[in-house]
């Protein structure tokens, strides 16, 4: 029965039996841990072959470079063109880093504050908002807070953001700069930016001329069903639309391969291309290469690739159904929160009743369920309606994601009955 | 005899004769590049092992860290505790990176101007200043001129800088907030910090109370004879000295074991180490932790790095010698340049008359012989001389260094002989 329609007697029973609930939780002693996006032990096993990669005498790239030395800040073409049909992002126009795609976000932020951009003097002497999807990913709007860049919270629906009020935002404000993207199964709540969002996005006139869309690719290839979508081809829409510096492209293998120890990308226009590698010359004399081999030798091709993230998809999509089953299982008589029911990323967003997240992820900690904070997919950790709760449940086993959802709605169900008797 | 004292007639004489060596130096079509401190491909083959690292079935730390997941920004211990002992910094207070310790000397200090140190604001908003010993990195002050730092040069001489120079120009001038320093080998004349300078440096009165040293210990293990002098304990003499937070260390195995694919490090006081670690979990959500286990597995303590820089100099030793040779045969009776006899690094820092290493470099490269632009070991690439020009030996065989150091000899004097006869 909806929680909104029970009577207060009803009200008072379901705070009594969750409490039951939540007390034989507490005695379990549980110590389980849903913070991050973390692959599974099962699954980084599927990448072993790379621990003993490249190999006793494989140090030359095709092009007979010695991977050993120094040199070659672009990173190896090979690992470049596998990544590119997966990315939308011709090889040439690709840059292959080291094992953080948030490395590169963060230098990219770094040249354009102490160096400006490609069409722009340096953001550090002038007021910085940066537009963020929400809910979002909290590393993004940490690397905001760090660098004093005011975050401005725009609505995200399941096809990208409200353009209504980006289009405001960036129309007459030259202190916008830049806004947020992950387009491909958003984290947390899974939205998939459509071709119609992207072309207004790269399309409308903006304020600052040196705007720009930090598009997070970062699950560009994780699907968790058969409808493989390919990337949309951002940098070839906005070239069309008259903005072919508009967007920074930034990937990586962290969720394909090894999370710590894979290869990042940044692609951009010819020109931010330029722009990238001429600031980051003077940081490093060259990425790992070896790195980049050992990732070529290894994935082969996309293809390669695609049959990889299917395996991945096969150790993680029961976990997400079974979170789905969970929360089906005990909130849905209530329709008291709603969760996501994505179709890749690593996450579900659960939305439990407004003003009840911090209290349920309080509950969850003493109970020995670590969830990520509540607010954190909030620029500054604020909710406004401190409803929502990331669910990161690739990294327990199966038994131990169980348990801790169930949990979880355990907590759920008592903050919520809580709240209603005004306690 | 000496250059000085030729007659007309024998300077023509000489110019005649280097002429026609140069001449036949273009004829060879030489392509020979001395430009950076690159290993050779004889060099990084002792490391080879690492191609196979960790192995099959081997990616857990001492620890029992899942080296392959996400974490962990400090690095591996048992890769800090292999050079602990050989940079002289407490394990506890060395930070393990990726391969370029560039990148953490750029990180050291795009943190600085963007976020300020522990001990004062953010530097972006003042003049800054850093003193550059000279002849020093060309990449250190890339990374100053990058950033909008002004370059203060400062005599270097064999055992530190001119100490009088550096005091006056620290006393007054809160807007010098810096020093870069290679304390052994230096890059490129070879200088060796003693300890009584580097006291000094720890313990001088400054203007600025957030000055830093960049104290670069690129070359800490790098002997080239069996004098295998220990780091000086530059942290233990600043604390000492009462300024704990003054220093910077920086290092690398890329001269070590792979130039390319090697382990970075910074280490400083507990304070800057939170500092450094607290801005880098900004950027990054942990290093390569499989190649600090790879590196840990193949070095497996301090003794295994310097068995291995002792192999490095077997190869390196002759090449040097060869060049000292060479110039000693070529250019030793006019007396017209100087070399150092460096004991350990890798580079020969070369003295030709004073107004002509910009036309040695510019012959040198017509006739196939690369060499770092003249300048280069100056802030701005600007040598008041115009005398100085580095030599980097390490790379090419033996063969072709003898070739490309005679060809530079040849160079040298014809450049000479020209200046002499007012051409």
């Amino acid at each position: 029965m909806r929680l909104s329609e029970l009577s207060r007697d009803e009200l008072v029973a379901l705070r009594t039996e969750s409490q039951t609930a939540y007390d034989a939780l507490l005695e379990r002693g549980l110590k389980l841990d849903l913070t991050r996006g973390k692959p599974s032990a099962a699954q980084l096993d599927l990448s072993n072959e790379l621990l003993e990669l490249p190999g006793a005498g494989r140090y030359t790239d095709a092009a007979g470079v010695d991977c050993r030395n120094y040199g070659g800040t672009q990173g190896l073409t090979e690992v470049r063109e596998i990544f590119a049909p997966l990315l939308g992002v011709p090889a040439a126009q690709l840059v292959a880093g080291d094992n953080a795609s948030l490395s590169i976000m963060h230098d990219a932020l770094v040249f354009s504050l102490l160096k400006g951009t490609t069409d722009g003097p340096r953001w550090v002497d002038q007021p910085v908002k940066f537009l963020c999807p929400v809910p979002g990913y909290d590393r993004h709007f940490a690397l905001c807070e760090a660098y004093g860049i005011e975050m401005v919270p725009v609505d995200l629906g399941p096809h990208g953001p409200d353009l209504d009020q980006v289009r405001a935002l960036v129309a007459d404000d030259p202190s916008v700069k830049g806004m947020w993207v992950v387009p491909t199964y958003a984290n947390p709540d899974g939205a998939v930016y459509s071709e119609e969002v992207t072309r207004a996005l790269v399309e409308m006139e903006t304020a600052a001329p040196d705007f720009r869309i930090f598009w997070d690719n970062a699950y560009a290839v994780h699907h968790l069903t058969e409808d493989e979508r390919p990337a949309i081809d951002v940098l070839g829409l906005a070239e069309a639309a008259g903005h072919p510096d508009r967007v920074f492209v930034f990937a990586s293998s962290s969720k394909i391969t090894f999370a710590g120890a894979g290869v990042s990308f940044f692609g951009s226009s010819p020109a931010n291309v330029a722009w990238y590698l001429g600031h980051l010359a003077v940081r490093t004399i060259g990425p790992d290469k070896l790195n980049h081999l050992r990732h070529a030798l290894y994935l082969r091709d996309a293809e390669g690739v695609r049959r990889l993230m299917r395996a991945h998809r096969e150790i993680l999509r029961p976990k997400f159904d079974q979170v789905a089953e969970i929360l089906t299982r005990r909130l849905g008589e209530h329709e008291l929160a709603s969760w996501t029911d994505p179709e890749g990323g690593y996450f579900i967003s659960l939305d439990v009743p407004d003003g009840t997240a911090s209290r349920v992820v309080a509950l969850a900690k003493q109970a020995g369920i670590a969830m990520t904070a509540a607010g954190a997919a909030f620029p500054y950790g604020r909710d406004p309606r401190d409803r929502n709760i990331r669910i990161a449940p690739s990294m327990p086993a199966p038994a131990d994601v169980a348990a801790a959802i169930d949990g979880l709605a355990t907590c759920v169900l008592l903050a919520a009955a809580e709240q209603r008797l005004g306690e």
